[in-house]
């Protein structure tokens, strides 16, 4: 499917749609078959121990793909997510930037689907996997 | 099963163990059958147009069975959560508190099993559901 | 919410759109709050040692939240899942019978959303509980 | 992670463990990174209008990933089920086998995590997506 916004479109919508989070994450790639945001570790994300929180991995899971499934139908979208599905698996690593894959795999007229595997920076095997879907409204106006 | 914490004492564990997010939440009651835990609405919280944010209510469903399950184990648990699942229903109230009832479905020697119901406070309709999975270490000690 | 179908309604409905299965379930409560469905349990359910298969569980959870969204908009509905989180938690009890029971937590004109907790006939702790989401079509017609 | 059972192995387990339903499924590729499964589709897994059922493309997706778990720890496992999650995208092709491609995310000494895409012979979208978890018993005897 053809891409209706580029990296740095996707970046731009950020900082206007979500000011409060927009400088934790940063689109680094984005293609027809994934998308790889950047989660930029900071004191707030981090439990004791320098554990990123659950909380956290879940807000860029869900970032990873609301923005994948934006960069395929434009940036008017109101989809808001209706179900998400994590299991974290390992611990990441103390301090390291996190760095999510997405992928979509359906994107329907009022369902979209996608999966996301999270990684440390630095470490291959992923810490966390999710998948989450987003009703999409029949009138797309304005963002979400 | 008998409890080991009440009420205040699961608000003091959580002002000790997670200082950063303390102040959001507050158990109101702990029981058998249930534990109720208040989420305390303020701006950072908040997505444009007062719709409380997706992985806020993520960690006011993790707090809550998490807090559920401490209550049945004692303090000393190093509990992590391995799964979470969350179906957004309803959009929640604006400006309005959130409150959790989570409930204990499975509390075995490795795995606990809980879900939770979220409501804004004065609307019955439930805005959000989550079941979570937490593995609980052999060994028990010190706090997560 | 007012129901459409009754207890006979909905066995009938089984049997009428579920040929193959329907000898395997029996609707025996409806209200507005809950439906409770019970799975007869026979050979070809059970796995070696006399355990219900996870497919087996999945099936009464899908037909028990199927059911209690037909007894409220009616037989009329198309719906069909689109997603289901399942946890197993407990091993049923060899040879009995399996009852859940579902409960609607939202309806709303696309997505119908519910939970179900399943336990072995005799024994107070569930061996499964599931939610599952179900797309309803904008035209109600015919069954699934 | 070197495999400890190739396909002929992982074949005639199901023959020995599954009886019933060995029938209905063949691996047909198993390496470090991959295992697919093939569901031969006949009348019993089918709903009216030649649909596989929810349940049909569950028990798929958890014979794919407990094979999976199980070409890396050998046959003797009675890893167990805990945890499934579903998403229903597409409606498979009347009449067409199912292919589903699973792999393990993770494999810890309790716990192990997998994914799979289930997808219609000849339709490259796919039809499903699940995660499932197992536990692995601390001793390793026997199998399921």
């Amino acid at each position: 499917m053809k891409l209706k916004m580029d990296r740095a479109e996707l970046n731009g919508f950020l900082q206007e749609a979500f000011p409060q989070v927009a400088s934790d994450f940063e689109v680094e790639e984005v293609s027809e078959e994934t998308l790889r945001v950047r989660m930029k570790i900071t004191e707030k994300n981090l439990r004791p121990g320098g554990t990123v929180s659950g909380p956290a991995m879940f807000s860029l899971a869900d970032v990873a793909i609301y923005l994948a499934v934006l960069a395929r139908i434009g940036p008017v979208a109101l989809a808001v997510t209706t179900n998400a599905n994590i299991d974290f698996m390992r611990k990441p690593v103390a301090g390291e930037d996190l760095l999510a894959e997405a992928r979509i795999l359906k994107l329907g007229k009022s369902l979209a689907v996608g999966d996301v595997l999270i990684q440390s920076e630095g470490m291959e095997a992923p810490v966390a996997r999710a998948s989450l879907t987003y009703a999409i409204p029949p009138k797309r106006e304005d963002s979400r």
